[in-house]
């Protein structure tokens, strides 16, 4: 069976992204795969880079450097156990999906922070192993989340700009950085401004293409997906 | 004199990103300026938006909806102290420069927790209050940054992409939505990479441009600046 993390961040069980988180668990795990779920506000899962990730002594205490500490750390292991035990999580899946309102054109906080604190040099990424070889290659990533406005603002004429602009530092600054291969996007948009039925429609159409989401043909994550 | 604030994040006071700051704040005040500097991980700034931003009863508490919470108890005075804090010194600035390190082609997850908690809608934003007529118009605002990666790596034709692409959600999702106009961001590239003599120079370009930043326009900030 395959396995799948689903990092999650929203605050209410009851909220739409609620649903959809649940809806791939079921149908995740009817399908055979084994499902954790990272549930980041339940977990009250730290956002801030500090001197607390690292056990034990700095690598250079005199000038505190974030990226140097927690590679240096990764390598003696020395990260602090939440990270350890969510490097473990990403370590083992197949498959990782990220699921979340939309905050300013981005992922909330709490899960910047999840990727800030978890995808450390050496673990993620090891220069020259980036992109393509980057050390978390074979996985694949999917980015499922909500917006507040409507499909018809995301376009290149209006002015939000295509929603694909904004996915540019997540799927491949993030993802495709480390290697990950970028599923499409799976986009809810204004789940708020529409009826009770078209929500429903909404979750049923998130478990049809989970059914056949493991034939999916990544991406391919380079600027003209995005931007041409 | 004018009046500005610097929303900072990094965690050692003698990093590079810590001299730009420092920098800012001494020719600033120089001018003549107001300065106020919110050095976010000093302060153990608090990036989770949770239930806690809410003072007393909720608007609905059977399901938590964190957007309309806040928006709620923004018009009734009912924010936690520490978003109204930071909202006083926005609506008091005239200049909001933004100093941090890249993280993940964005900014550190601490920073996103700034904009997530304290941008709430009726206090920076009222729909169709957005954009050119945010309720942060009249303000004037400025990205900052460090990048790892030298400023080759950032061209249209390389991997990373052009450097615009990831100011598109930053400038434009966030700075732009609510009114902020944009002024050119401010990029030392790969600042660990170079000689302590160019580092300097870094150091006195920054203090260069703000001597004049206040006779600055400010960039056109639609889609053309970012990807034509």
């Amino acid at each position: 069976g395959r396995k799948v993390l689903i990092v999650y961040a929203h605050q209410e069980p009851k909220s739409f992204n609620g649903s959809l988180k649940n809806v791939a668990v079921e149908e995740l795990s009817k399908q055979g795969c084994s499902v954790t779920v990272s549930d980041l506000y339940a977990m009250q899962f730290e956002p801030r880079a500090t001197r607390n990730d690292i056990v034990g002594c700095l690598h250079n205490p005199e000038q505190f450097n974030y990226s140097v500490e927690t590679w240096e750390a990764y390598k003696r292991g020395g990260l602090s156990s939440d990270l350890v035990e969510e490097q473990k999580k990403v370590q083992e899946a197949d498959l990782l999906i990220f699921q979340f309102p939309m905050y300013w054109f981005s992922m909330p906080a709490i899960m910047k922070g999840w990727v800030d604190r978890v995808l450390v040099q050496g673990f993620a990424h090891e220069f020259p192993d980036c992109y393509d070889s980057g050390l978390l290659k074979n996985k694949l990533g999917l980015f499922s989340f909500t917006t507040g406005a409507p499909r018809e603002m995301y376009t290149k004429e209006s002015i939000d700009g295509d929603i694909r602009y904004l996915l540019w530092p997540m799927q491949h600054g993030i993802m495709h950085f480390c290697g990950v291969k970028v599923l499409a996007p799976h986009i809810c948009f204004a789940p708020e401004s529409v009826s009770e039925e078209q929500r429903k429609e909404m979750l049923t159409a998130w478990a049809q293409r989970l059914k056949t989401l493991w034939k999916e043909e990544p991406i391919n994550c380079s600027s003209e997906w995005y931007f041409k």
